[in-house]
């Protein structure tokens, strides 16, 4: 069994770096915060014993020395970047989950056949540069590196040069390693296993998502003396979308979601029609045919609003992932070390996209999860208890050690 | 008649501070450009021989001096601050109007029995700062001073520390001043002189108004492992209210208008339910009953729509005028110089705000309009011809000279 205590008290430290405005955390994708956060997970794998590599795009990888020259390692990760107002264990719990499997198998004196890397991904949450789990769509080769390094933030600033300013852009072609499994801990950030009582979630699939990026062409125009019927008013546009991709929505379920999370008016006065809407609409399924039909409804229906009403329409797709299916030898091996353990489980689709879900493109993945408090993530107020933390880990401890020989 | 083309080079030397990004102007109130424009707009007034007293406000008053020592000054003016995407004459042209009669009064050595005083108000866009003409809203002692130096921009700085950041917080108490008068030539920024043929507006009213700003609370959550039963979407409840502002305003038509510019979600992550979104709904009237049934309908419509979803909803109104009816005897000052000088005219009612409004609560007062093509404002684009900027100063001239007394 891994250190229920050591594994907690690592979370509280790395969750007073980079800290929220609600008792959670505020560590984006390469900020100082971010560079902060990184330099301590550093110090703690060097302390365990490992090897750091760096690639181009960031993402840490710390090595455990396997028995075997030959073999490839089992890779074991998450992400420490967190959103604008994110919680303390998305990703985290995952990054510093691998990290007590190294740690106790030190304690135990356990080698492995295959290396074990622990492995931090730069951006999973996508939150200031899209899209989400940028890091390891390049290492799967779904993004060229030119594309991510040329994603902006709000501000206009570039990965690519925020990466450099942080210091954390390694020499190591992104993509160049080759795993023999990768696997994730991460919490659910979803209410189905707390609702079934469940301390481990043993994960079968990975739903798919479409990014619609909407830019919504108004006329700016005095609010007070231009007539209604003389608008062409963008926001106006803007709420009927948002009216119909709820009713897409709701006519997909069960299985399905759809929301907006980001909105910019510009030029954002309050007497002003706005000239320029944007905003981004978030769809998921589990289901391909769904997902797609979903899409292609919400874009011939959005532009039918925005023609009714003289808009101008533009959409473009800034983050998609097809749904995954994850490796059957690998998901049994966290269904057995669940029952090993004695710890209640059930199967689960996974509702957020996960580093795993690229991973899985190039190697066999799956992932476990544990429950968080009424299903709250991206919120300041995400909760776990110290036990739902330690289960999941020692299901991860166990199911890597199937997978890595000892 | 006054001096057309010097007034049109006054015009185009005032554009080029706080250029905008597509041929009009940023210079919004309080801004470095907005203290370029007043040092500026000071010298000329230097040079045409006034004297110049700053209030509490920021204020600027131009003197020149009138042959009774006991008469009242008549103020002409307008506002120099901009939309942050504003056009070259929203404003400008009323103060460079004021300034070009006082030039040709010098150069037809016109002694006046009351003094004329060139007015530049400060924030009167209420872009930055809201509510909208907010320095005469002192001045006419709806706001009080602490109230309005309380206002914060969105980035949360104060207008009073940005006022005395700028170096104009002048001495002068705000509102000590008594006018005689108050005329104020502006463009329509609607389209109906344009479509009607006429040169000249004579405004008899203005509209009333209400900004209601709401603030509506959801809960973050992920937009992808959160099902759409479990969601308080802040967002959705904002599309409602956007749509239904949208119905009330056309229910009340003809004579009224409703509609929303300013927008902030947060956090404003793509992947997350937005917990707080903030925006303000514009709604104008020329008819009060009408225009507090529409704020009342839609304060309990936006309270329905919210508790529907459970989302918490708060309004306060920062920003509000009640319909004027400008000085009647003023307002037919205006439409016999129009009359005089042979130009067609029509009677109109403002459909923005102006100054004018609250100078009308301290002093007989009303406007001279003029129009601009399209009827575009709070617009780059906003356009007009030299021949319309000249023939409302001509106007304007003839109708202060009727009330300063020659
Ligand atoms: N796990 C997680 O929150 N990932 C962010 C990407 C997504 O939106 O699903
Ligand atoms: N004239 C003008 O644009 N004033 C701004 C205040 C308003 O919104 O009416």
């Amino acid at each position: 069994r891994i250190n229920g205590e050591r594994l907690w008290d690592s979370l509280m430290q790395m969750a007073r770096i980079g800290p929220g405005i609600a008792g959670g955390n505020n560590r984006q994708t390469l900020t100082d915060a971010d560079a902060e956060g990184r330099a301590v997970f550093a110090r703690w794998c060097e302390e365990a014993g490992c090897t750091m590599g760096v690639d181009e795009m960031g993402t840490m990888f710390a090595t455990r020395a396997g028995e075997d020259p030959d073999a490839l390692p089992v890779y074991v990760g998450s992400h420490l970047d967190t959103q604008p107002t994110g919680g303390k264990f998305d990703g985290v719990l995952g990054v510093l989950g691998a990290l007590e499997c190294v740690r106790t198998m030190n304690d135990l004196g356990i080698r492995t056949r295959h290396p074990i890397v622990i492995t931090n991904w730069t951006n999973e949450e996508g939150a200031r540069f899209a899209p989400a789990m940028l890091a390891s769509g390049v290492f799967a080769g779904v993004h060229t590196l030119d594309y991510a390094y040329g994603r902006r933030d709000l501000e206009g600033k570039p990965f690519g040069e925020e990466l450099a300013r942080i210091g954390w852009k390694g020499a190591e072609p992104v993509g160049a390693r080759r795993m023999h499994a990768y696997y994730e801990l991460h919490i659910e950030q979803g209410p189905i296993l707390e609702a079934e009582g469940k301390s481990i979630g043993v994960v079968t699939h990975c739903q798919g998502l479409w990014w619609l990026e909407f830019t919504l062409t108004g006329r700016e125009a005095h609010t007070g003396s231009t007539p209604m019927t003389m608008r062409v008013n963008a926001g106006l546009a803007m709420a009927r979308i948002f009216e119909m991709v709820q009713e897409v929505a709701m006519a997909a379920q069960p299985g399905a979601v759809g929301g907006v999370g980001q909105v910019t008016f510009a030029p954002n006065s309050r007497n002003v029609l706005p000239g320029r809407v944007v905003f981004t609409v978030d769809i998921r399924s589990p289901d391909q045919v769904k997902l797609d039909r979903m899409r292609a409804e919400i874009e011939s229906r959005a532009a039918a609003i925005c023609a009714d009403l003289g808009v101008g329409c533009a959409v473009e797709a800034v983050g998609h992932f097809d749904p995954v299916t994850f490796a059957p030898e690998l998901v049994a091996n966290v269904r057995k070390a669940a029952e090993k353990l004695g710890l209640s489980h059930m199967d689960l689709i996974s509702g957020a996209g996960h580093d795993a879900c690229w991973a899985a493109r190039v190697a066999p993945a799956t992932m476990v999860m544990c429950p968080c408090v009424g299903g709250l993530s991206h919120n300041e107020a995400e909760e776990i208890s110290p036990e739902w933390a330690a289960a999941g880990t020692d299901v991860l401890f166990h199911a890597v050690l199937e997978t890595a020989g000892v």
